[in-house]
């Protein structure tokens, strides 16, 4: 079994940092706070890490991956004349390649930024699967439902994929994943909820992101969002929707005692003028958080650690100086996201899979280091990052991952084709 | 004449990115959309810019620089126990010499996030000023004045080192600060308001940073704060103030047509659970509108591009999608801060300073790059920075600031004494 000590590296803990060795063996923490013996270095690859903090890496509960070849394509604008004329005719162009081509340059700019996991819903999943095995991070890969965009024989082939359990692996699952409640109907819901049940699927969609959804839900359906969803037996701890942006008191009342997962994306929704998540209330009424980034067109950027330290600012703007402290924004982008996808992941804990950055004490904002939470939620960027890990093995180290170069340049010349 | 021309740059253009030849002669932009002839290669050094993009380099309205030694020192606490138990009994403790090492350290972390100038409120300003000179980039330099915190003897020190434009440069410049409303009384003000007339120095101030401020100025002088310096004269366009958090729609109104600017600090104000400025009626209201980062101890950066992308998003926020798009939050974190300091610079044009960034092209948040000012402003973070230059000298090149190791190694020093 591969074995990885991590040595001298600094280990935060809420008492304050110490230096710890910390025993990587296969893909799992086999020591962390347990004192190495001799034997332990046997056959072991030693890494140095007096100038490294240890952190645990990033898991983006909400993305649309290789939405990345849209980055920057339009801002600025109101969402409907932003979909209609730039972003749906343009993704109509997008080839299953494409899609390779995007999703390659989407976990590029995670892993740099720290991210070992995303939540992906989006289309051509097969292309995307592909590249996260081939780029050794992990992914819930969405199967993904929308009823004006898929003829029957597609959704035929949906349900398919889902019950043949197609392409699942060590590190890729599969999600069902409605779109949003304007996009599948009462009946189709349903079924894609019994689907979830006896498949053993997570479900994830997205969910009182604007006003408007609001309005049309209560006139379609008569309830709210997160009432559709409770009457048709889908609010469940299996149940995580991203953005959340409105809740009602009740909402949340419902949602908290549900179990399920609220994935917010505050950077997106502040961009599209959505309106921003009442994070606040949430984390009073016990809501479980996690957070996502959405889509490079609408963010735009991947980067965990913004959307990290963006909601700890909301929170703090929303509630008091003393909401949601940097160790808990940490868990939103971290763990909370592992827990609700089932993987016993985001915490530097012996027996926790192996998935960490390694953080460059030398970086200038992480000096001085009183707290080196603080200094990662508050003041640091992703910049500071010098190594990711994810299941034991390293997928950037001194801030290079193989194959970038490649990357970028199809990347850009995809870019021209969609443009032209 | 030293001369650079940096070779085949993007230049960004309101109509779109073009390749430049860009000569830097002296201190100045000399040729920015002229052709170059044979004779300006004379003698010139020439950079490949090829793989960059040229940015005009950030301008920080509003910055406590020696904080930096108290980033992270105590956080997620209500301000009053924030400030009484942990900041000022840890500022007590700085001598001189401290001052200098945290105004190193505040710089190289500036330097690194690419800005090159920065409005200073602290104390021991002959050592921030030093600092300076020696790092290589601009400063307006506060002459602070705080009645509680202060000796007659202190202030009338303060005073003669105006009248005696101490240690005024080509880089560095004084400016009359007077800490805020509850720290310098109306008879103090209009004193300080009258020095600054005479001696011909810009104002810069703590302004309706807090409801508490509001209330209390309310109490004392029967006026909210805006109107307190109106009825003393002191507000026209050589005053600025920091935060501008809670303006009534009267006092947007005054503040606008006084020709004032406001400099905005969005992420101090968030994570002291301040407010946030009413970014979007004070756009609509004409404000002239300036980006500053706060000090380290409340940001906790000093992370224009930061500070630039969280206003971006605020202003969309509060007022529609299209509210202060990319080129316009950029300006709000470069020429309008500049020209409130009366700089010609924060443009990338000819007979401007010769301040700018180059920004990595083939960094991964750059790519695609359909818009260069959308993935500076959207996309990318400092870490896109390569090389920073100011007044037509690299400060940093390759991501390398000289010195950068002492630099941390004389802070974390430091902070082990003021910690213990």
């Amino acid at each position: 079994m591969k074995k990885i000590i991590l040595k001298s590296v600094l280990l935060p803990k809420a008492s304050g940092a110490v230096r710890a060795d910390i025993l990587v063996a296969g893909n799992r923490f086999e020591k962390v706070s347990t004192p190495l013996v001799p034997s332990d270095y046997d056959n072991a690859e030693i890494v140095d890490c007096s100038n490294f903090a240890i952190m645990p890496a990033f898991y983006n509960g909400h993305t649309h991956a290789a939405m990345s070849l849209l980055r920057g394509f339009a801002d600025d604008m109101e969402l409907y004349k932003w979909l209609s004329e730039y972003i749906w005719p343009t993704e109509a162009k997008l080839t299953p390649d494409d899609i390779a081509v995007g999703s390659r340059l989407a976990i590029l700019e995670m892993i740099k930024s720290g991210t070992v996991f995303f939540a992906d819903m989006y289309w051509h999943r097969e292309q995307t699967m592909r590249v996260v095995e081939e780029m050794g991070i992990r992914a819930a890969i969405g199967v993904t439902f929308a009823e004006p965009l898929m003829t029957a024989e597609a959704w035929a082939n949906n349900v398919e994929f889902l019950k043949n359990h197609t392409g699942e692996s060590e590190r890729v699952q599969l999600v069902v994943m409605p779109h949003a409640i304007y996009t599948v109907g009462e009946e189709k819901t349903a079924e894609l909820i019994e689907l979830a049940h006896a498949e053993n699927y997570k479900i994830h969609t997205h969910l009182s992101e604007t006003v408007l959804e609001l309005k049309n839900c209560q006139e379609k359906f008569g309830c709210t969002p997160v009432e559709f969803w409770k009457r048709l037996g889908g609010l469940n701890s299996n149940f995580s929707a991203a953005h959340c942006t409105h809740f009602s008191a009740s909402d949340r009342k419902i949602f908290a005692e549900s179990g399920a997962t609220a994935i917010l994306n505050p950077c997106s929704n502040m961009k599209l003028n959505s309106g921003i998540p009442q994070i606040a209330e949430m984390l009073k009424d016990g809501i479980k958080l996690g957070l996502g980034t959405d889509g490079d067109s609408s963010n735009n950027n991947l980067d965990m650690q913004e959307e990290m330290k963006t909601i700890a600012l909301l929170a703090k703007y929303l509630g008091t100086a003393e909401t949601l402290p940097a160790e808990e924004a940490l868990k939103m982008a971290t763990c909370n996201v592992a827990n609700f996808f089932g993987l016993k992941a985001g915490r530097i804990e012996e027996g926790f899979l192996a998935d960490c950055l390694l953080i460059d004490l030398n970086n200038e904002r992480m000096v001085p280091c009183y707290n080196v939470y603080s200094n990662w939620v508050y003041s640091a960027n992703s910049g500071a990052i010098d190594s990711v890990m994810c299941n034991g093995n390293f997928v950037m180290r001194n801030r290079h991952v193989e194959g970038e170069d490649e990357i970028l340049r199809d990347a850009r010349e995809c870019a021209k084709r969609l443009k032209s």
